[in-house]
């Protein structure tokens, strides 16, 4: 079992799915990381000083799963879905042979999230099924599964905070707010936290399930059990 | 401008929908409420003190506002879109003349909620536009509106801790929670508040704007101002 | 874990559902079975003997997997999701106390399976989450899980046998036909059998995956080893 | 062929089919029309008197196409999807034998027309496919089928026009605008005019075409001859 | 608050969207249109012709309003949502700096369209929402919102006229068709004219009713006020 | 009429939709086969020989109606919806002048078939109505439209067979079966077999018919004829 991760930007894998991965991880998968641009207009210094922190940060990151990642280095904040990307991934994917594929929803707020989620449309074929993590604060997005990753709260945070040069503190929160979210529509346990994720059906792959790490638990609601005075 | 609230418990108005009503209300709106079931069954004490207790949590809650609730005392747990409870909703829409209503989505998690709604769809006919509010927890529902209700958050804790019989804190905070998640899909200031709804275009009413209060200010994403050191 | 199977004729569960449930009871699920109607319709002989003999069909068929089925006894033909209806599921459920409700899909093919699935929508409210079955044929039919059902083909068959006053050999034949089709949707193996459902999030159900058995297992699409002559 | 046309009130089956049902007829369908409610709140006038005017009126229509409507005589304003409306439709789909049922959107403007639709899709069962007519303005409405019925304009005309005590001109209007423009979105020729359907595939009807009198014929879509000055 | 029109020929913006821009314009807003192509084949003359001519049309038509129209200038009938599309747009909105854009759908009538449809989507990124205008004729599209455009109809006539090279009476004559029709579907008053859009939430803009001006007032649906003979 | 077929690999038109072209063609219909790529990756030989023998296999099956395939020679497995496949199918669309083009759904299973039909998205513009053909396996696909292909199951067979390079049986049995499905979600007769398609209306193709063959024609669902002994 292995599952690749494609965020657009350095910090993405950590910020929609790094605890989806870590669970995948204890339970024993394979892990790939894929940053498909350089991540240079992600602040308001020096490109090339900001490309360099950048990949000292996602490779500092990802070791935190005992990952290397790879860099696709295209250039942030104009990536197309066209035939150099499509390529890239396609021969990350013959390469990398994954069984699992996670990225960027369609419809995700930023324009280098949607062009790589096209792309892989393409370039996925029939090779791996692809698995949609939630949008930007949830906005516009219709999980289809959950992933409870509770136990990797506090991995997932120190990974996000290991992109110091992006002002980290609000994506933990962001993350955190949205992972809570989602574990209270699973009626999680309080503390729980939960990722998203979207899957539409494509042959080969019609059900999923045995790919992702299990949802929170079921728990029952139940009424007041306050007297009335 | 007359808003009817419709509530399958009494306090659901409160959880789902009181920060638009207060909006609504100091917006000039007139409001009416109406609770279809008597909440026999939320709690495991006598359900006619049970009863007695909520109708009085109800009025000081509905109090808050200004407004004094009609009661429809269908039994808790049993309704169904009948021709009884489509016959109450239909004489209610017709003494109140309300230019807007707002209740449960058809697929929020209470049987109770269910039926109500589907039984508004038919009593609503074409006399007034039916407003779904969010769901618990916000699970499988995608809203088409927001409102702002930051300014009145404060009155709808206190309006949800009216129901004393409830344990409201538990409803305040998920409230709250589903509120600041809302507010966060709008890109919504740091504390800002926001309820959720879902409106389906149905003939006269295509675009229904104008009924509801103001969705949180849009504001920019911006990115990070850390130096890379 | 337990399981309770809703059918809206003494047939249903075993055409539908029942190698799912196969799959369940193997994993050690608790299986309970509710039949709603008397199927007095179910063919051109006398009613009376026609129940009767349906009843006695449908307790042979439950038995191959331990289980007494429930019979609602509303009549066959004339089911309808009104306050008897409902408030006989939801004695059901409150006696069954199941994990997982499984019923026909809202948009089958029979007036009877719609009405019964309308109702359950209602019972059901937060107890229990409600699966829908695949409808006949497929038809207007979109899955969002699928169960590997290949190892307890025969048992199915022998099942829907049971039911002899029903002509059963077009049902096993038109049973496999689908499960052999929603297993090549898998790509699952040559001869492998599959039920396919789908499910609607609503709070607290949003991720039901622990309550299903494993679906076919994922196999790579080949292409062609012939040579080139 | 036989098509059963199913309108809530006595006009009804005129403004939103009535074109398509001349076409069937004109193709040698034999039609069966009926007519759910008895029509009293249609005006201001004494509701016995206005039944009586109301039955004339929809027999004077259904005349024009040599059809004697049936009247189902349930009450104006108050029509609920119960068992004594499905009972009734299930005895009509059992006496007319229709190979096709056409009647109002479930989302349409009115409630009558709601439930009726909702009443329709329980009893029409596995015994006919049900077609459901273009909403009132069209709103929130996506056809699937369009019905050529330029040259049973007139026929329409004459035949809303018959509901004297309705202030008919207003329906003749608004029909005419909604068909001008759904033969539009066909790219129907000048003065083209069509009705919209929308059908939901239901075994053992997952294509009804063969059913349907033609759309609109095909045109191309021609750029400007205009000459630059 | 400033909103950039984008159509793909120079009589689009005109056609489908002229009268909710100059209600924006009426209401205060700053405006920018931009033309994707140059237009050279829109009719059967000389195309550098009248490539010039069409320029000074849109020029002529984008006057009315007080603005000077922005010409991208790719080849008309060839537009591709590839990275020159993708990177003038993205040029284009970092220098006007829009709070709001508006284009074709994604699946109107011309391939044009829908190229700068796909390309817009991959270009506005976070920086600004993207309204769909409504598709030729309609067709296939879903609105979400209404703007009333009855006070501006006449000068929005005037600019498609401006189009002189384009026989423009057949698009005044479609897009009033096109805009009585949504008015009616509010319910519009006679006479009342509406421009019909769609738009799905994304981060951060979730709900964008306060960029758009107001849809048609609301009325009430009537019953006939005629006696009975 | 001229039907085009478009598929992308030299036996994806033989799989997926020849029953329907040859119910096309003895409808008296024109048909044009057009293979986007060579398909040297279809196979574990020598490319070059293998792009050969396909062109032969295609060719000898195409001729098995007659007709012979234009061959658009882009490289198997590398398909993008660019400017160089649009402008190619733009081309080809503009030479053939269909009145309607068949193609894969966006969402097949292999990269290539969905590059090839989003490109044909763009491609078809408002020249011709464009559908779409049922996925491998149908997984995640909702048929509109279904075509008998009873009486040409054995010429669909023989143009497969020609594919000797590609191991033919398998999908000569893989067509089988999903042609059977599709011809049971119509309750075809005993061994009846269709090809399921999907058509989304766009201006100004919103009733397209009047282009395709019949469906399996209509039967009654039966109950059982068995006696109860």
């Amino acid at each position: 079992m292995k599952v690749l991760a494609l965020g657009a930007h350095p910090d993405d894998i950590e910020i929609f799915m790094f605890g989806t991965l870590a669970a995948c991880a204890a339970l024993g998968a394979e892990l790939a990381f894929a940053i498909a641009t350089d991540g240079a207009k992600g602040g308001k210094v020096d490109p090339a000083a900001l490309v360099k922190a950048r990949r000292e940060e996602a490779t500092e990151a990802a070791g935190l799963l005992g990952v290397t990642p790879r860099f696709l280095d295209f250039p942030d904040g104009a990536l197309v879905a066209d035939a150099a990307l499509i390529g890239a991934l396609k021969a990350l994917i013959s390469e990398v042979q994954p069984d699992l594929a996670i990225t960027h929803a369609p419809n995700d707020y930023h324009g280098d999230h949607r062009a790589l989620s096209d792309a892989l449309r393409i370039a996925a074929s029939f090779a791996v099924p692809v698995l949609h993590a939630d949008t930007l604060g949830g906005t516009g997005f219709s999980p289809t599964h959950y992933v409870d990753i509770s136990a990797h709260a506090d991995l997932k945070a120190k990974a996000i905070r290991s992109h110091r040069s992006q002002d980290p503190e609000r994506f933990v929160d962001g993350a955190r707010t949205l992972n809570a979210f989602r574990a209270r529509q699973c009626n999680g346990a309080p503390g729980a936290l939960a990722e998203a994720f979207r899957f539409e059906p494509v042959f080969p792959f019609a059900d999923i399930r045995e790919l992702l790490p299990p949802a929170p638990p079921m728990r029952p609601v139940t009424v007041s059990t306050k007297t009335v005075s």
